[in-house]
């Protein structure tokens, strides 16, 4: 990338700034300036937020009324345009509000040069921002919640179908895969109840805070606020003009949320190796190679797995822009609108991508069930019998357990494939009910503590959390 | 560094393993193992949980009355011997929870050994790390409102304290220094939400998930989770174990209140400079220098303005741990404490040491006063004068006022300091009220819109918050 | 941003994959997949490496010669089309290099399915984008010596400009500002000592290493590497195919450079504030304001202070997705070219802009000098000077000092504007040479330690650096 | 944590800064300040120092040589008594260069006063800081070697054994363990490179750089750097107190070998659950479970695959401290060090523990073998084999490896388990060789491209790399 540094020899400066610089900006300067490429995202937002200053404006008598309609009137003929593609973008202009102001100045004439009486682009951008945010926010709680159902969905049919837990990615216990899943049902609750509180708490409207100091027209902040969905004007303008903590906690609970996704991304990958086979996805989640026919590779998970590192960076790039930054706005700011787009994008195609593989998921029961056959995940209930039936002290119960699981490893199968008798050559008070105690049904099954891994309880769960999460939004 | 990988020597293998290793860990592995030295930090939690656990197990008869008895006041003297020091922590014994429990048992012998029925040290950590954190946060949230206090009440000492409102670090316009530290009342008042927020989302209790599938004990998780102030048992045992969000999203709520510390922090510097000389800190927060003995540095100011960086570490520290790690328990999870304890210990301090610095601060009114007679901060007021009063179509407002300016400029005095009749050469309209348009302190006084600089908007803001922000807590 | 899951109701699957995936993929599989919307940015460096692969191939007759100058012809058509704008690109065909595959067998037919035999896109990719860092490395190179060329004339022209050195952005001793800019050139100089490392160490090829494990047919890889002015193929196909530190290496030196510029821009938007009035920004690189006539805002400074910000994201992104990645290809390292391509364009921007501002900057002298005569930036040189010259123990000339200091601050003036006889009330062996001492042009002139700031020894420096950075190149 | 605000009732103000200060530090501003806690770390190379700076001093005549004596014997003794534990470190005195001071003139009275002649804290902590770093890194160069040599080692061993190469953690190419430990070796390989230019970049003096600007005292900077070891002096002053770019860059390269080792440890991870069996690993490297008897935890493999969090997180903490400082000193600076040692001590403890586990591995060979029995690894080579010695076009040989693969699916057994006969039904100009191309020894052995897979080729490159990375050190 090379850039000339070199003076423009245009006549005049910009447009915007007025008749004091009479250099021009460089080139480079322009280049840099130009935030048009990725502001005019929000051009919805930024047309809205017009429209409801122009409102109040009227409302206030600061403009008439026929002004008003003018302004309304070509807002929504440029969104129009914008929106079905045939609005000209002009660099030279900066930015999304003046591309607008200027072509409304077109259409309308004189009107438009009063709509931006008390305000400034400090307050119209840090509103802008705030609106499509939050319209995104509402997006991704949905995204989020079909997510959740696919995953509830997915619990229910598995509710009953072993497989080992693991710590250390070494079989612990026996759960089943519906259990497996509903851990992710809760951590994207907490990722959706995130997002709620950040939604929640940036409803408030930096409108009419102007440059950075409000204004001597006599405005209606409440208004402004109440016609864009705002809970309230921000009670300090400085503040309302400076400060992005609302875009920086948005990329941190995307953050957290990635990395949920990225947890479930890499079991899916593991899942699926044929090592495993515990799942499989079908041609829709999975790419082949051009150099090798046989392969399908989780191509999705893999992806999903990995954005957590986008969006971090995402993260950490505003902190950083924002630490030890002098108030009130700087053009350091702009570099909050990037990150903020790539976030959410980001975010948006790993959910969906994740709730298409869930959907598309197909577990297997055989291999998964074969697993548990190693590892002598019920050697913890065994214990725990000879402790609570037997009355054997602790101790003691897992050295009879220890010695058992030596007996199993010699013979080289399961507990559970142990005969009776041999088991009571170690342990004579061992009575046929140990038998029930070592099926791993039975093991599963007994684990009916609250939020456990029995079907029963996971049944319990699935049908709460339907309620919690599905029903009441 | 070094390390040495050799096998140790000891005959036996670790105590809390059991008899199956044989081979015991290389000196590096137990090195690497043991968590003492940081995780004691939350003995007392460590305690609370476990008489919870104890009060709950009796009360579901799993263990008797007289057991549980034995066990609480056991741990009662441990907390005690902690507290005082007097306790011997042991590296060898691994971490906190092993260490209480070796010593319960040589305090009360047989019953120490029933404590671990029905849980796993996965759900405790997770239960002490929580428990630890809420805490800290009401820790927090009080520092915090100490803070907010100290600058509401200079802010409104200073409520008419004129003072440049800078954009770009240029002045902008008028403003006074109270309405300025008001800005920093809404960043930490939002910094306090998100508290809040974090400390309500991770006040559900993961005791009783035991090692990842809960248990088959009829224990009553809503009980712990009751006696140690938790809203609810978490929903999921596997999620309980595995998940660390919470401790994220506190670092991410942190590394925002720190670069808001940070942001003033960077002010202080600035504003003590003696090219700007704004402001002044007394010896108890500015530090000298072994070689000049002029310097009065802001020593204290620089560590605020520094923070953030220690805090964004800590954070991205985790959210790379947790990326793309399987469930349940891995022992990366290990590396969860000590940024956590990095991150509550930094932002600690610097609110200390910021609101050390707030009221130790003296604002200069007369440095404050000569800097707005740079830049004509009232251009806007005389443009808008223009428009409205004179009814001056906009853009020759803005000719005319830079025509003033240019003739003040010329002149080398400011806009305020022209005289009346070389104004009017320049526009005969002008009467003898723009004089008064053009007088800071009215220029100030007229921004009465809501969250304005006017003084008296100022002070209703004050009142306002100290009644939201204060009182209510 | 919403995503459609539904699968493609196309007929047949991937072109690419083959005829094993019936099903064929979700369109958002499709998006997720589709990187030639960035990855087509190093189009030049995949026909590169096709052709020299294709020579290769020739010359060890794994194809014939007519194949290989077909393949060539028709490469380098492609190269003219995507250079001119006439090619189309296909999302459909995923990435640059099926892309450009597809067109060449529109073009030449049979041959070019020739060109793929004993390669990979895995290897491809790796190929391209050490070819492309290269040249970018090449370019940034240059432009970092263009800055310091631009920093090394500024501090000629300043050499003796006395200005306060500050620490803590407190005054602490006399410097001259050539002074000050020339620690910038040395840490750009090791910036470009760090772009440079990087380029020697990715300077390996990746081409033959095709998946991951070689190939058998007898390829060449000393040749291809030769003829794409690699030094060596790579030792380890599969390391080839799965390492990226190469990228990682290349987004640190960045973000390293990037925190250098910031630090210079930090300074840049200070100094240029009215309070310090150091220097001045002509109009080409600073902006206006829509609102506030009168301002001159450093925007590009402001910019260049923001983007370690991007910077630092980028590496941070693509150190998280590589950790705790299996070997070999896996699709999380589709992440890899953005942040790179990101980092590029940042950096790059930064280093011109800074340039520019640099060339364009003027020093204002005289307040520079004023604001010398505060904070008495002489003290320590009276200090040294009592030490030495009247042999007066340290501890007493320090002293000393601060009475002198304390006399000067109650008369209101600088130290060297006291007169001699009341200096001699305080230390009567202070002869006429103290007020040489204390005259700050001495007091800087007499700093002639290497690397200190005597004007003589910037001279001395400058025309080294000149002979180290700018013309051994 | 809580700080009292409350300034100190201390009679005197700190013994450092001197008269001036005469209402001395609140407490918390002590706590703020005092580094002793950790940068006592550097003792030694504070005393190398100040010895170099010592012999300089008398060589010049700027003290007498028996004051330099004075001050060596002195500062020995001050080694030996913090070396063996008898030292008494106060936080009072801030940091390791007043606690070495003060006890100097404990021990050798006036002397000890001037060996503070022509330096400041400033050049003195980044002196310290560097030569501390270069030990490091001759210690961590050592470390990786010994790791290299490890994995040479096992890479022999292993050099035939048959294991599948993975692409998307799905069967690719068989490969053999050795040629995949080798990918590693390379890897270090590079990091010892980056670690090697990051000590020779930082390898220059900062000391005679005194506070900020040098000195007038005819000191030596040249024989103090040779005394030292540095190459040659930092060229500017002001640049060697404020750049802290060579901690960054060991920190930056420091996370990327960490990435590497995460690499390497998530596949232990894999390689080592029972589904894989490839490797196991003895009781010295691997943990068990209080709760679950039967577990073998690789914890030390999870702990490295955790580090780079840590590591990374101290990368961005320095990074974010450094972006937009002024020059010179700030006290934002006190933060390089923890991170910088806390980053070094991570990446020490990974290697140790990587280096002892790949000593400690045992690869399985009957597992890694079974595990090519499915996905068909061998289909490229057939592919291949089609058409270099059948001559039958690419894209119909990829047709007709299609069918054999389905034939081999439908049949439920690998492809080189096909018959003859029922293969020649599909495509009968197949012979006997074609039974050999499928075995996957000779697949194996026929990749013998440079930095291949097969066994003889692996070897070459093991003597090639013991050569290059081994006995050149």
């Amino acid at each position: 990338m090379t850039h000339g540094n070199e003076k423009t020899d245009k006549k005049s400066a910009s447009p915007i700034w007025g008749g004091r610089f009479s250099g021009g900006p460089s080139q480079l300067m322009q280049d840099i300036n130009a935030s048009i490429s990725y502001d005019k995202t929000f051009y919805r937002q930024d047309i809205a937020g017009s429209i409801a200053h122009a409102t109040m404006l009227a409302s206030q008598n600061i403009i008439s009324v026929s002004d008003k309609d003018a302004i309304i009137s070509g807002l929504t003929q440029i969104e129009d345009e914008i929106s079905t593609g045939t609005f000209t973008f002009s660099a030279e202009l900066e930015d999304i509000h003046m591309n607008i102001e200027t072509r409304l100045v077109e259409l309308i004439g004189a009107p438009a040069k009063r709509l931006h009486t008390a305000r400034s682009r400090n307050d119209q951008v840090a509103t802008d921002l705030r609106l499509w945010l939050r319209d995104s926010l509402v997006n991704l709680d949905a995204m989020l919640m079909a997510l959740q159902s696919a995953l509830l969905d997915k619990a229910e049919t598995y509710a009953d179908t072993l497989m080992p837990g693991f710590t250390h990615l070494q079989t612990a216990q026996p759960i089943t895969f519906g259990f497996h899943l509903m851990a992710y049902v809760e951590m994207f609750g907490r990722d959706r109840s995130r997002l709620a509180d950040c939604a929640r708490r940036m409803n408030e409207s930096p409108l009419g805070a102007a440059a950075l100091a409000g204004t001597g027209y006599p405005i209606d902040r409440h208004q402004t606020a109440g016609l864009l969905g705002f809970d309230r004007p921000m009670a300090n303008a400085m503040d309302a003009v400076s400060s992005r903590d609302f875009a920086i906690e948005f990329m941190a609970a995307a953050s957290i949320c990635a990395t949920h996704l990225s947890r479930l991304a890499e079991e899916i990958v593991i899942w699926s190796t044929d090592r495993f086979g515990f799942i499989s996805l079908s041609d829709a989640f999975t790419t082949g190679s051009s150099i090798m026919p046989q392969k399908r590779n989780p191509d999705a998970a893999e992806l999903v797995r990995a954005k957590p590192g986008r969006i971090i960076g995402d993260l950490v790039s505003l902190l950083t822009v924002i630490k030890g930054l002098p108030l009130a706005y700087g053009k350091d700011m702009q570099e909050d609108k990037e990150p903020v787009f790539d976030a959410e994008a980001s975010l948006s195609v790993a959910i969906a991508a994740m709730t298409g593989m869930i959907e598309d998921m197909t577990a297997h029961a055989e291999p998964m069930r074969r697993a548990l056959e190693k590892g002598h995940p019920n050697a913890t209930d065994l214990a725990d019998y000879l402790v609570s039936a037997l009355n054997i002290p602790f101790r003691d119960a897992h050295h009879v357990t220890g010695q058992l699981v030596a007996l199993a490893d010699e013979k080289g199968c399961a507990l559970e494939q142990l005969e009776l008798p041999e088991m009571q050559k170690i342990e004579p008070a061992l009575g046929t009910d140990v038998l029930d105690i070592l099926r791993l049904e039975n093991a599963v099954a007994a684990r009916t503590s609250f939020g456990g891994t029995a079907p029963s309880e996971v049944r319990n769960r699935i049908a709460d959390a339907r309620k919690h999460y599905l029903d009441s939004q």
